[in-house]
């Protein structure tokens, strides 16, 4: 499946959510990453997210997709990220 | 469609920025917006943003979906947006 991660996490934070996020998903631009993940792998990265992150001050999204075939991405401007992604 | 919007601007531009993208979307979380939006008003949504970013500076993505049947949503810690969405 295909993932997007979004976070608004804690400065003290930002750094580790970072961390571990880029173990599983592509960096592609402040606070966003994505990428094609396995369930089991899904699984692990919400765990170790949700080790990090404190639910009552921060916010964690993840919009997930079976397919992309009904997708598209349409950047514009700086792409920060750095690797070639699925879609 | 559905659409999802990641923006990292200079901070000059934020506010006009996200002024201008929450009368097509609904806020989500910091640099996220998310919703169900017609193509004429998508095409609108990004001349408008166009002429506001720096394109050798900002970065700004769009995720489109064409349906959201083979997708979801989770969300974690604190829900900064306001507004109910179709997901």
């Amino acid at each position: 499946m295909f993932v997007i991660e979004v976070y608004d996490v804690n400065e003290k934070r930002v750094a580790k959510v970072l961390k571990v996020s880029r173990k599983y998903l592509y960096w592609v631009q402040n606070s966003v990453l994505e990428g094609e993940i396995s369930e089991a792998n899904f699984r692990r990265l919400k765990e170790e997210l949700l080790e990090i992150i404190d639910l009552k001050e921060d916010s964690l999204i993840f919009y997930t997709f079976r397919t992309t075939k009904y997708s598209e991405r349409q950047c514009f401007g700086v792409l920060k990220g750095g690797e070639e992604t699925i879609f």
